[in-house]
């Protein structure tokens, strides 16, 4: 059996698995209550921060999911999106509008990428 | 081409696919209608069947989605799932908000793990 | 470092990603407004098509993930998957409603396959 590395484990989660070439994340949320750029920012600043924990960066990623609390907030999330996507290394990507699970989250970034 | 390993395969869907050191579970759902604790319940007991015969368990999960069809009822499945999982051995998760596709489901789950 | 394949790729994301034996496709979508029916029979087209770009095929596919717009339209829509489906290889699937990125948009799919 490969091992698998968990980071940041707790009870309910951990933040990130590496198994077998490939990094999962945890959904990342930034500061309830926070204007959608804001949130956005922080979620792909958390992602980057695993994937670098993980042996792997944002020009490495092979899928992303993005659910919106508000779906009116798609122009204003894919404002930050796509400035912090390096040119030539978007990931695929699928955007849907779901409530999450803390009062005053308003998106969750779900990113899966390549480490070896 | 590697052999995909299918469980349970009707004309819609398999319940399970084994491929490359990964078993893919289709979205898990209890008995519509039952409280979402009852629900939770036997999602997790299909999901661990299911891993049982690709050869995984519980503590080989490297991702998990969870659908609520109303995310007041989070902290319901939460009290089921946290009691679930292994200690030390928690996957990365992310729990959105989506109606279902059967009147009275209250929660799917749907899990990635590792085989090998 | 392994290489990722990206297929058409563009600032905000690219269509689809191979890598380590798998390629995971972007959610694929249909023409706004149309019928269900319809949009589901395009995005299946529009799977097939990145699919064969990527050297795999609708008999590979390890896991699909289906959002509508509307759940009521769950009928209608299965009714063009399920005739899509090559018996004996449907893949794990999970659909949930979701409200879409554009507006007129009434289903998203979303699939990872197989390539070696």
């Amino acid at each position: 059996m490969a091992e698998i590395r968990r980071i940041e484990t707790g009870q309910r989660m951990s933040q990130a698995a590496v198994y077998g070439g490939l990094v999962w994340l945890a959904g990342q949320c930034g500061s309830a209550g926070e204007s959608i750029a804001s949130q956005t920012q922080e979620s792909l600043a958390s992602v980057e921060r695993l994937l670098a924990e993980a042996g792997s960066d944002k020009t490495r990623i092979v899928n992303t999911t993005i659910w919106l609390a508000n779906m009116d907030d798609y122009d204003e999330m894919n404002a930050v999106w796509d400035a912090w996507v390096p040119e030539g290394f978007a990931s695929p990507r699928a955007c849907g509008e779901s409530r999450l699970g803390g009062i005053g989250w308003g998106i969750e970034i779900i990113c899966v990428a390549a480490t070896s």
